[in-house]
């Protein structure tokens, strides 16, 4: 979920006061509009890590819009009053009448993650209150309000920096307290929590913006961006029961993603590469032998522009494999008994048993690439199909599967270069086709497609790896060495996580045999009469 | 859940064989056109008690249907191969494609119900399981397919007789095993289980169906009743993303209902009345003391047709409460700015805090009795309110609230009298407006709608009780003696419910200290500096 606000944006002085006063005047004006015709309301929360700024984003709102139908309402731990009465008595009392915004500083989402880490409650029991939260806000926005849900966002060094400065000046001294410090400590564990519950509530009906909190500037712009999207989104005329669809990300303030910061430059000599590669190959057949793996399965995912070398890297993985105990599965647009079925069915079909690898050479993810850039279906079809996409990879990382995905991100300049390639090379030249040439046009469409994917799907249990393709050598390495290191530590996991369903298959054994055991009884009870009585009463 | 198929509907042969061709004619028509069409495909899954009829109810539609186009799934315990993929793997391989009908006996229901009520898993557990599932199917009808769930029930007592005379025909006797009559005794686990499941699972785009299984004829014709109403839901035009509403229930085929059930004729004569009344009040007012009602809330909801005696019936209760603990909310028309908040915010305002009671004169479920009837809202609207209003009252109790619902049915007759005797008594007068005489015209729309509304709304933890009226003094003494009654059940409750919201408090309490300390620490280790130093900095 944070990968995405971990990119170090940032943004310079003149640029900030050059974005601002329009950024202010369509705010205002938006405001305006929400308040004239009190059609929808806006829910906002501001949420994340200490210190990341959320009390300062606040401030910036109310400097820049007319505070006079904003209220902020602050969230305390609950006073007797609150205490003694449903947990959601409190926020259901401060929720905004149509035409206004109302901004939660703490909200429906602290108290559980608060919880969660001091171990008050089980992790099914945060998973329950994910669903009660989901309904809750479906039930807002069917009832007319946009629920923003903002998460700012430091990395633990960014939190320590900032306490630090904080601390520094006497100004704000003040607001740093041991309590902090300690927080900074249990920083992980918060990460961890709220990465998985941010996950769970990420619906598309109200999805979370993550913004990074590093840089003052940067955040003001962004928290003010998507407010005024949401404002926007206000004004559209639908008046639909359902959940309005989350508005894709907005252009990041300053040119900076996670695409761009890749350093494709990034080069392995032939010498060092062959070496590397021995020795990697040599590593995952090791492991892809582990007896721990019979109770795993593996999913490996790639996606990549054309010509970005997917076919290539698979290559080197599955030449250390044993081939009764993988397949490729080659992604291609889908046949018609594919089309008669949800858009995940073709997937789930090849989805590997234990100790067993799957390789899918492009995914599920085309829904929101390919399908969503060319408009092979409805707005509404791949927006939720972010949490659709989260959903199964959760079902098979509870299964038990271990899931890596890959981004290869190839330069603009070096994939024409492939192609012209492929042209001159006989051998290589089936691969090119009219096609090809065609997708290269839409490139900013898919790279802002794919930021959006690493954004919304980019989970603690099934990450994406982004993977500097330029060149070969080194992509492949990379991709070797991370599949190598994933599956070392998911192993080592297995023990813990697999024990219960050992538990259970033994259960389900045990009863069995009893039932036979009961079985056996009754038809030596029972003496069934000879069929020739058993005619006779029939007829 | 279970209140409308525990009526002892029956359907005679005659009124059967007169039915059922048209019904057939229907269904294979309306099966020709899905299967042409290929628009949508209808999932089925066949659920409910044992013996209910599941199997026959299958039978049913082979018999009557083209079985070319129907494929049924039954789910034994998994196989190796199933049990070692993700749980959801084997479901999603037999889903049927579009223009198909894919009927499953046992689903992704059945294991979390099992494993519940065998204590494998936690109650937050089958929870977390609620939310995938409702997830998972909100995805299959967005990819185009129809979800209908039916429930074959069969009260404990049918359930027995079920076995016994499965037992006595020696055709049949094989199907009754020991198993059987074990699971018998666990019946009631099973339908706590169940029924909170069903609730947590009952969504307004896939909501359950249940059907009485005790006589066939008319098992078999609600349930061909339901599989024809979902045919022609997969035939409307309509493309939207998001889930198809349900459609209201059918009227019963036999004509009866929770209402029509109801012995509206019982009476109490004043004498006996009277003594009653003054025992059951001063019941009231001790329980009303009891000091652990002071870490519970109560609510009593009370709807009804006009003229019902819902006043009068009120005015019984709090005469025997304190005035300082109860407070009556009269529900009207929303004003101005309640009609700027979520339908349900008006009445959250009026939630009482522990220790008070909070009754209600008219309720939430206006939602779905008059601005259903009277057109007030979309049916979109009122048909989300069905979970929305479950998901209200699961937090309230959630919350350590009592909730208690009345509703007073009184016949058409008795309204016109009272009407008539309001036109008549000076004092009575201002209570009759046009109004009231134009409502008497949609008896039957008003009928169906509390019918529905007892369906969908009737859980464990807040069912409704129906209250025959047309004797004042019988529905006084009935509402007072059940107040009374789940009162004294629900304290004995306290303690376990409320132990560990205490233990939290004391938690609270004791962290707050601790930060009080913290905070005192910092303060005096930081020496701030003096006001005059201060001002120089900022200079």
């Amino acid at each position: 979920m944070f990968n995405t606000a971990e990119l170090g944006h940032k943004v310079s002085k003149s640029q900030f006061k050059e974005m601002v006063p329009a950024l202010r005047a369509a705010l205002l004006d938006a405001q305006a509009t929400l308040f004239l015709e009190k059609k929808k309301s806006i829910v906002l929360l501001i949420s994340g890590e200490d210190g990341a700024g959320k009390r300062e984003s606040i401030g910036v709102l109310y400097e820049w819009m007319d505070p006079r139908y904003l209220s902020t309402l602050a969230f305390e731990p609950p006073s007797d009053d609150e205490r003694e009465r449903p947990m959601m008595w409190r926020y259901w009392r401060s929720l905004p009448p149509k035409g206004r915004i109302g901004i939660f500083a703490g909200s429906w989402y602290s108290d559980p993650i608060r919880q969660r880490i001091g171990g008050e409650i089980s992790e099914k029991a945060l998973e329950a209150r994910a669903q009660q939260i989901n309904r809750f806000e479906a039930m807002l926005v069917a009832e007319g309000a946009v629920v923003v849900k903002l998460w700012i966002h430091l990395s633990q060094d960014g939190q320590r920096k900032r306490f630090e400065s904080l601390q520094k000046d006497p100004r704000t001294a003040w607001r740093v307290t041991p309590w902090n410090w300690e927080r900074l400590k249990s920083y992980e564990q918060l990460r961890t929590v709220s990465s998985e519950f941010l996950r769970a509530t990420n619906t598309h009906w109200a999805p979370w913006v993550v913004v990074e909190g590093t840089d003052e500037r940067y955040r003001s712009l962004r928290v003010a961006q998507v407010v005024h999207a949401a404002l926007l989104s206000a004004q559209s005329p639908s008046a639909a029961p359902m959940p309005v669809p989350a508005p894709a990300a907005e252009p990041d303030v300053d040119g900076r993603n996670v695409l761009s910061v890749l350093d494709l430059e990034q080069k392995l000599a032939d010498g060092p590469y062959k070496k590397e590669l021995g020795e990697l190959q040599g590593r995952l057949s090791v492991l892809a032998r582990d007896p721990r793996l019979q109770r795993r399965g593996l999913v490996l995912a790639f996606e990549g522009a054309d010509a970005a070398g997917k076919g290539g890297a698979i290559r080197r993985i599955s030449a250390a494999l044993d081939a009764r105990q993988f397949q490729i599965v080659p992604v291609a647009a889908p046949t018609e008994e594919e089309r008669a079925q949800p858009h995940l069915w073709r997937f789930w079909r090849h989805m590997p048993r234990n100790g067993h690898i799957t390789v899918f050479d492009r995914t599920w993810y085309g829904r929101v690439l390919v399908e969503r850039v060319e408009g092979f279906c409805a707005p509404a079809d791949w927006q939720r199909a972010y949490t659709e996409i989260n959903d199964l990879e959760h079902e098979l990382v509870q299964g038990g599967v271990i899931v890596m995905k890959f981004w290869l991100q190839i330069s603009q300049e070096e994939q024409l270069r492939r192609f012209r390639e492929r042209e001159q090379i006989p051998f290589k030249r089936f691969k090119i086709t009219e096609e090809d040439w065609r997708n290269r046009e839409k490139w900013q469409a898919y790279q802002r497609a794919v930021c959006d994917m690493v954004e919304r799907t980019s989970t603690e249990s099934a990450p994406w790896t982004l993977v500097e393709a330029n060149d070969k050598n080194f992509a492949r390495v990379k991709i070797l060495r991370t599949v190598c290191e994933t599956l070392e530590q998911q192993l080592a996991l297995t023990s813990t996580l697999t024990g219960s369903k050992e538990k259970e298959k033994e259960k389900e054994k045990e009863k069995e045999k009893e039932k036979e055991k009961e079985k056996e009884k009754c038809r030596s009870k029972r003496k069934p009469q000879p069929p020739a009585e058993r005619k006779k009463k029939t007829k």
